[in-house]
């Protein structure tokens, strides 16, 4: 694990807790944040000693989303034609999402933990995360439609499958606050603890919990439920299948078999 | 804003008001409705002036769906040979579906109030709106299932985007009732009213909110949502990333960044 | 009906009750359970007089997954080549696949009715059914995990459509029990009953509504649930006005519509 | 069939012969040209008397594409405000889509004649069209390219189904001129004639013989093949089964038998 | 091997060789050849040591379609009401469909020899195999179009990927005959043989060749062809990856490695 | 350009040449190929001053495909547990195609000029370009079956779209060589030239061709073609009316006209 400048990362047992590390800027997502995200998650992704990640916000508040200084910087950017603008701004764009698909396509959960706001950019984020948990406190507003554009980096993409849509349609168009009781209503968050401490005790709880799984099942769960987001029933047999051909020959299903028979906690290679 | 013989429209501020107004025959969907509606979201869509849509039904309920009447002309129509029937039946359900459909793409976002009965064809119609609102005596029910037939005008395809599969089902195969606090527990509306004035203040308000976002906003993220519902995740982070290629070199980004560092409230153009 | 080992299957009327029967081993799901499915779902397919399906299990558990016996056995025929073993396996998951896409694609309505353990498998099983109902008493775990393995027999393919992707990847990644209550809430279940014989008599009573319906009508509105499952809503509204041409000119719409002038109930023929 | 200013239409017995009518300006596709296309595959769509359609252009040339001076027009009506631009230029190109879309989806089968320049736009509209039968004088280029910009009216949508991949690229980066042979060569085009008047025979014998072919049937394979540019062969085949449930049932099919029997020609009504 | 009414099978080594067996009545499909057909397949499927399969017919032609006895048999079976009458008839569909998925699904190759009639459903089943030759006086028809109805077992799902879209519109409205070198020029066919004799020698030949190769290689590169008919450029990448991590780690890979280092043909097994 | 050990690339004018360079193992892909290709497409891709890319093979022959000691390596790192294997396999192939989709997802056209052998992986590598020229001498061959396994880094992927399903089959089962002219004739490539030195002329000759047009016009051409592969053409009508509503607010439309008032070669900005 390398220094980072916006992110502080940790490795717990065989937990990576990922945490922003900017509580003097709210979190706010720079321009070091968006390049160190993807090198962060590629680590965790290579690195088969971890088996499960947690992210979370240092101080007071999650994020408020992206940094306004980074917007700035690329208007600056900007020349004369229309025509060539788009392109140099598609192409940004383009580079923002990779940095919240790496996230998304990370082969181990990732928890979110989330106290106080999250905010715009930091929706994005969290809609790329398994699982989402939140302190009392925790504060959500796709906030972007209050910038004069639509969310661009995710929230859009990926909330109507955790949402329902009528309800997100609300939340996407007034820009308005939902408390961390009406988040679990309505499915955004799993679960909410009485407080930040709570939240992260909690969070860690569950994260170690999955910690213990085989991991060749954890990949193949994940993927699973990745993949049905965006292909048929029949497609998802098929795929899981042919991924099974390969993965029930994996010694882990005779060391759970094994473990079940004993009653022990069987203990799987990473 | 021509005179309609199953509408009333109405233009407050930004905010369309379009009231189904036929409360005698319990805002029954008769012909003129069905062609009319294709009219009124055209205009609404191609004037600029109009930035969110209300719609809501005369008299003690939101309608009790298509007209039975409509319904015995074209039986009329048909002939002896089944096949000639069958492609003179398949027309006119995709024509009706088309009314629908104009609802549902709607470049602006579109708001049900619903007080009283909402049933059968109505439950088409508020399926293809954005969101939805209940006055507390509001009932809705899938009402073909009791006409003999398979519902066909948006119920079937865009309900399952927003309530739960399992309780779909069990809806469209009994054809119950669902009053309106089971129907906000299912995500069918977002908020339930105590009664229909407040319901419609309710909605108004929240309509005006919207109005005062940057319409360009506002469209990009309405045309996200619904391209959110057919394509995956992928398909939608690269559209949107082409959208706003354009968007972002709108103005009403400086004009929402400058109301937010002098805490105004911005003015967008049309 | 022929004689079953490992269930029991009843005509009641147009109900065909089928029951995994082996309760001396919480109904696990022995080799004779995956043959025997697919030729009772296929009989209820062909066989017009069944309307309607209640799928439940004998004694106090609804069952506890597959028997594990037969996995010993599918591993014993397992020989030196990785990749013969990976054309075996494949084909193997393939054939148990297709025992609950029978249940899936049966014409007609499937209840489950659930009370004990529902573990492993028998999520599989349930997320195949069209509606499920819940005793007080019931537990749920997608158990899977725990064997060292991703569930694929379509727990991960069909319960994203039916919960919210976030709580389903916290189950599938934790193996954790759910309470009735909580499968109501997250929509798991449509309703849950005070006990195991409440719940038959209520799930039978909402068998019983659906029987009465048109069965042409309720055939429709099955497959056009189902379709939605994967298809775009153009594309779901094409297929329901082709469907409709030939299944308006049923003589079942002007038997509801005679039924309905004269607030009778209509008797529709199988 | 109203007068129009860019077209003369014909009805030769059950074909509708369709000629854009502008010799004076190689046919170039001008305002009247895309609304009265509309208007005029409007009225074939819902005329059963019409069972096929030949499209050709009047003069020497087929068609040289695009009128410039509607793009003039276009570009005055642009503004300051890019995002506001781009919300007028999208629904400008999406009108212009629908003028093709209009021949894409019209129910009976359209034959497109091609003599002399085929050019730009008119690749489009041939790309929209079932068959396309050229003199050996045509001469095809995707000139879009030499405007500075990506064709954006349906060659790039349609043509990849209908011509190599490869080959595309190079025509649509290049501009550069295809004659007829090798039209045919690469399937643009499915047969080449000696000359105009040769064409205009060969295309009436085909549209002739489909003329006489059951319209049931031809509009059941017209959108099959239509539908399958899209879809799986699953789903084809079981849209192909729903449609076929209902066309089956029409006396065509005994009256094609019969026909068969009797060695006579079928006479079908419309 | 049992005894088929309708078919003649042989295992000549590792090649299977089907053949319709119906010469003097043209090898027309009739009810035996539907259901065998598909046990046939099974058998092929489940049978290691079958690696490869040719399909042919006895006798002067290939065969000329479906038994027109087997027609007159299902409208016999037709009652009064349309819609329960298109439910009987969706069904017969979707079986005879079944017959020819047997075939396209089948996990081995499958090369059909074509001679003399190739007429409607002889086109649909020679689209579901994998290969087609021909000998020079094969003639080939999608003659469904002159029986009043859209073919509907196969012929307008599969062949789009195989001819050009434009061609296959005029031979599947016009019905026309289309010659062994037409065939082949459109890609219909991948090469045309002198004689009946040559034809099947030939074939065979081609069978010998791939009976040769690995067959767990082959098995792969036959699903992941046929996944590309259906699936993005994204998705097969993805599916092919998962597929050989576990085909990979056959010793078929070693096998073939030596036999390449030492100029030997390698042996591999079953 | 930096130094490659696996290729040469220079840039001449607005084209970049990138030629493979290890004619003494006749261009066989080594693991520094497969990392390098991703920095020179990367390279290519931020860079405006590039246009188009020739992509060729240093001496006699394209390409042997590849090196087979780098199959060894990775057969190194293989352990004992299958699931950990097959979790290692799939990376690196996934690995290895990012290698190719860097090429097929450059912005600008890539068009590969081939000579000599074009075996195995060499095939995957030119399906991932836009356009494709042969010498005489040129001979293809899906060589991977030889190999004992699926081609699993894109030729069974791409090719469907390029050449016709029936002949792709027959050359990816039985691995037959594959001269220049049949290349032709079933679309691989687009035209063959008479030697090596009229090859690359000719294909310099099309490169500066496209290098003159629009880049912006360029990029939306590549664009769409590429994402008509794998999408509806209503998605991809709805794509491009999008992305031109930017790019036709490019200065290079107003160059383009005058350019062709005056007949003049327009300049355009990179």
């Amino acid at each position: 694990m390398s220094d980072y400048q916006a992110f502080q990362v940790e490795l717990k047992g065989s937990i990576a807790h990922v945490q922003i590390n900017r509580p003097e800027k709210v979190n706010a997502m720079n321009a070091a944040f968006w390049t160190e995200i993807i090198e962060i998650f590629q680590w965790i992704d290579e690195t088969d000693a971890v088996r499960v990640v947690v992210l979370s916000g240092a101080g007071k508040h999650f994020s408020a989303g992206i940094d306004l200084m980074l917007l700035a910087s690329v208007a600056n950017e900007m020349g004369k034609d229309v025509g060539r603008n788009a392109r140099l701004l598609r192409r940004k764009i383009l580079q923002m999402q990779a940095s919240f698909t790496a996230v998304d396509q990370c082969r181990k959960p990732v928890l979110a933990a989330i106290q106080g706001y999250c905010l715009g950019g930091a929706i994005d984020l969290i809609a790329a995360c398994d699982m989402r948990y939140a302190a009392a406190d925790a504060q959500f507003s796709i906030k972007e439609i209050d910038m004069g554009m639509a969310a661009d980096v995710g929230t859009l993409q990926r909330l109507p499958r955790i949402i329902g849509d009528g309800m997100l349609r609300e939340l996407a168009y007034t820009g308005r606050m939902v408390a961390a009781d009406e988040a679990r209503t309505i499915g955004l968050v799993n679960r909410v603890y009485s407080d930040h401490q709570a939240l992260l005790d909690g969070v860690m709880a569950i994260a170690d919990e999955i910690a213990g799984k085989s991991p060749i099942a954890i990949a193949g769960t994940k993927r699973m439920i990745s993949y049905m987001r965006d292909h048929s029933v029949d497609d998802g047999l098929e795929y899981v299948a042919t991924w099974n051909a390969a993965m029930l020959q994996s010694s882990d299903l005779r060391l759970a078999m094994a473990a079940h028979m004993t009653k022990q906690k069987p203990e799987f290679v990473d």
